[in-house]
């Protein structure tokens, strides 16, 4: 339309708003306002994530009215229920058959588009639930608290603290709903978590039992969270990144008050306008006072230079789609993150705030919180799993000591299944890799263990007794010793949410150490001192 | 509506679209789309610049249908045909009465948005006129070059190319229509001129006649252009900053090739979310490498360094709404620009790439191209003229000489009516102010002339013959020489457009020395010399 624009010299207004809008498809199934409320929730919990707040498509094809109607109502219900090759999960066993009819109903409106916020609209939500005079000036119990498991318990909306010497979950405390992750102060000692539903929560571990000593509601739909670590900016700030609306939000660290709201809307790689451009995943820097905001539609990598926030510094890292998660090397000066559909890690060095290499590593790559390792033939490597395949890439990370090694890749093993996590440890002779993503259980259920050495897998079928309702085996997690894995038992089948457990083994003799049973869909799980040392 | 998302923990999705876009007005007059079209035009040419593309008001109010259909299509004519006291112009003479009617229906529709433009449609408009090969390498004439001025026709869509020492018009080159600045490359060949309705085009002055050997449309709304001057960077990419859609475009400076764009949306000083938040003006830094792009409805000042397109720096350094047009002292260093309806100029060491004052000088400043000069008392100043006075500003502009006085008031001279330029050289000892904002014919076709020892004006009355049509004395710019000054008579009356003129004066005696007569709507007036001199 613009080029007749154009062509004239001036900017015609004259054309229907919809025939940009989509025209309104009279072929929607109808629905009340109660059955579109209740599917907009579904929508919300269960596709956005994949298919954009908008319905425009993301790691996910889109789903708006012209591809929608053309499939049915039958169609899309049968591809609900059974998902796809392409990747799609199946929902039978998670959602009902009615809500499987209903979101398939949704899914054929006009998708409606949510409203902005102010930094005034966010400072409304903003809570204090423990006055900071109030908060203790030493732990209030005699737990080990450094060795603290902070663990996701995906469907509470809630993190479960876990007392890593004595295996006991010492409390649930109430944060948003199923939350992604969650960072750490500097001393390790308060958790700033982000839920899916915006609310971003800190909690206090000194606390007996430990709670969220503040709120804000960031955005209407989130992901992650990081704090300030370096310098003289070391706790002040906290940041939270939104999918809706995509932005950021700058916080006081100690009260959660908000600061500061940047929006990250923008152009792609290609140079495509991205109005639904979410923020996917926050890292502060070790070695610079920043954090890197990765906006996953645009694939730009925003490092986000703290140090004054009236005059922000933001160095635009063009890289690839769809940003997605990523890890730091030990030196924490190297940054590296999944440009998952694009098949790439994207490698960042934080001192010059530059791209300095991209690797394909294989389908999908899908690192968590990643592993780094010295391998015999490369030296230092880090790797990723891969939600595509079956197959634990690494590759050489250490530009100084072996450039020849950097950012290619060094080997790669082959596992039984997708999965979502790789952990290690420096004093551990393993790589732990989950196959989470498979859709069958005698894969999902089961962990891989590569010796570092030998690079030969070893499965572990973690799930101990026949699991006959939906779980998967995944995200593992070094104990503060370094001689316990720590694995989640994933159940996540309707009414059976509860069942979740850890089961700990013993990363030498790779036995079972203990299981950590009625635990609700527990998912990541954070050691505080590994996580304040950065160790794994 | 998000609130009750927020308080329900997850986002509903259930409330009509209807009630986000505004409600359709019943009460809007029927037009055909032939009359859409044509309101459509005449708002885009006289009414977006201050009301916006969207209608939601931006220096002026917003011009929704709530607002209008209030007012009525009567209120809203005679508004339109006699201007208010809070700064809306009279468009009697401008507009005929029909199109006054048509445009007063326009404004009480929905208004629609128009389309976003990717890369590759800015690319698809990009035309090389002259090739590369065909550029002559020494001038084609025996003109004295340096001393063209580089005269916006503003209602003809050309740039018309005066010969400063025989006041010839050499040509006119046909660029965009309404150009609003001209920019220079480093050695003041090739001329960059961004017009109104999105199209950049590159001149060569060099040819005989001079001519365009490139454009590109970086928009559909456009203002500013800037190309880098910086090291190694010298005339490489030329940046084009637009209204709509909010962004700027980086191209390459020799061919006009688009090579990036990016996205100017994002919050405004009170944390507000600014779908439309248009490129004011652009500047190149003499010190570093980039380009300052001022954000209006924002209030933040990008400087956008160049010498990484792939890992864009931006500093965004806050100020206050709405940012306009700027200058910088004679070190280069410091950047001078009106944040205009916040009644304040904002300084930038361009250096450190921080905020280093805000000065309140008076009612709607508007420095044009400014005017740089010593003062006795306070050393080293610049000044501004306004909007919404008539008054010229002056401030301390020298930190490291005169810390006290640094962007603080030295003093102010009062005018007649409110202007739009205040210009000087520094060989002269005036300092010339326009007052082409006032309504009457007998303020606005006068000049005032200041002197920098005695601070006193001497009126000129630049129109040497009485002009009975809408036209007034606006902007002034010295020849090379430093010792003419070249003042425009924009005749903008219907039917007389083509009456415009330029008159020179001796800037010792304040004489006439020559006038060009029959010049369309002849406006800002760039001076070869003193533009890639930084002489001003």
């Amino acid at each position: 339309m613009y080029k007749r624009a154009l062509s004239k010299g001036i900017f015609a207004l004259s054309f229907p708003l919809a025939a940009m809008m989509g025209t309104a498809h009279a072929a929607a199934p109808e629905m009340s306002a109660e059955e579109l409320e209740r599917a907009g929730q579904i929508y919300f919990s269960r596709c956005a994530g994949c298919h954009g707040t908008l319905r425009k498509g993301a790691t996910g094809p889109d789903l708006l009215p012209e591809t929608t109607q053309e499939l049915g109502q039958r169609r899309l219900e049968s591809i609900i229920t059974l998902g796809t090759e392409g990747g799609m999960n199946n929902f039978d066993g998670i959602l009902d058959p009615d809500e499987i009819e209903l979101i398939s109903k949704y899914i054929q409106q006009t998708p409606e588009e949510p409203p902005e916020m102010s930094l005034s609209d966010i400072r409304d939500t903003w809570k204090i639930l423990v006055p900071q005079e109030e908060w203790p000036t030493e732990p209030q119990h005699d737990r080990n608290w450094e060795n603290f498991m902070v663990t996701i318990l995906r469907d509470r909306g809630a993190m479960g603290i876990i007392d890593g010497d004595t295996k006991e979950l010492v409390t649930e405390a109430e944060t948003g709903y199923a939350v992604h992750v969650a960072k750490e102060s500097s001393d390790g000692r308060f958790w700033y978590v982000q839920g899916r539903d915006g609310r971003l929560s800190k909690i206090d571990l000194w606390m007996d039992p430990p709670q969220v000593t503040a709120e804000v509601f960031i955005g209407i739909d989130a992901r992650d969270v990081a704090v300030s670590h370096y310098g003289e900016w070391k706790d002040k700030y906290v940041i939270g990144g939104a999918y809706w609306p995509p932005h950021f939000v700058i916080a006081d660290a100690e009260t959660m008050e908000p600061l500061k709201v940047v929006s990250t809307r923008g152009y792609d790689t290609e140079g495509n306008y991205v109005h639904e451009a979410r923020v996917a995943a926050l890292y502060n820097t070790p070695n610079a006072p920043s954090w890197l905001v990765n906006v996953k539609e645009t694939g730009q990598i925003w490092q986000v230079d703290y140090s004054d926030l009236e005059n922000l510094r933001i160095d635009h890292i063009e890289s690839a789609e769809f940003l997605h998660d990523g890890f730091f090397d030990p030196t924490g000066r190297y940054f590296q993150i999944a440009a998952n559909f694009s098949n790439l890690m994207v490698f960042v060095d934080t001192e010059t705030r530059k791209r300095v290499g991209m690797l394909n590593t294989g389908q999908i790559p899908h690192p968590g919180p990643g592993a780094n390792w010295i391998d015999s033939e490369c030296g230092p490597v880090a790797g990723t799993t891969h939600l595509g395949e079956g197959r634990m890439t690494f590759w050489g990370n250490d530009p100084e000591g072996h450039p020849d090694q950097a950012w290619e890749i060094c080997g790669s093993v082959e596992t039984d299944g997708p999965g979502l996590f790789v952990r290690s440890h420096p004093d551990s002779g393993n790589v732990w890799i989950d196959q989470a993503m498979h859709p069958e259980s005698d894969v999902n259920q089961w962990v891989m263990v590569m010796d570092k050495e030998t690079r030969e897998l070893t499965p572990i079928h973690v799930a101990d007794r026949p699991i006959e309702h939906d779980a998967v085996a995944v995200h593992m997690e070094y104990d503060q010793t370094g001689t316990e894995v720590w694995v989640s038992i994933w159940a996540r089948g309707r009414g059976h949410q509860d069942d979740g457990a850890i089961v700990v083994y013993d990363d030498k003799t790779l036995e079972v150490k203990a299981v950590i049973e009625n635990l609700n869909t527990p998912t990541g799980k954070f050691n505080v001192y590994n996580r304040k040392k950065h160790i794994g």
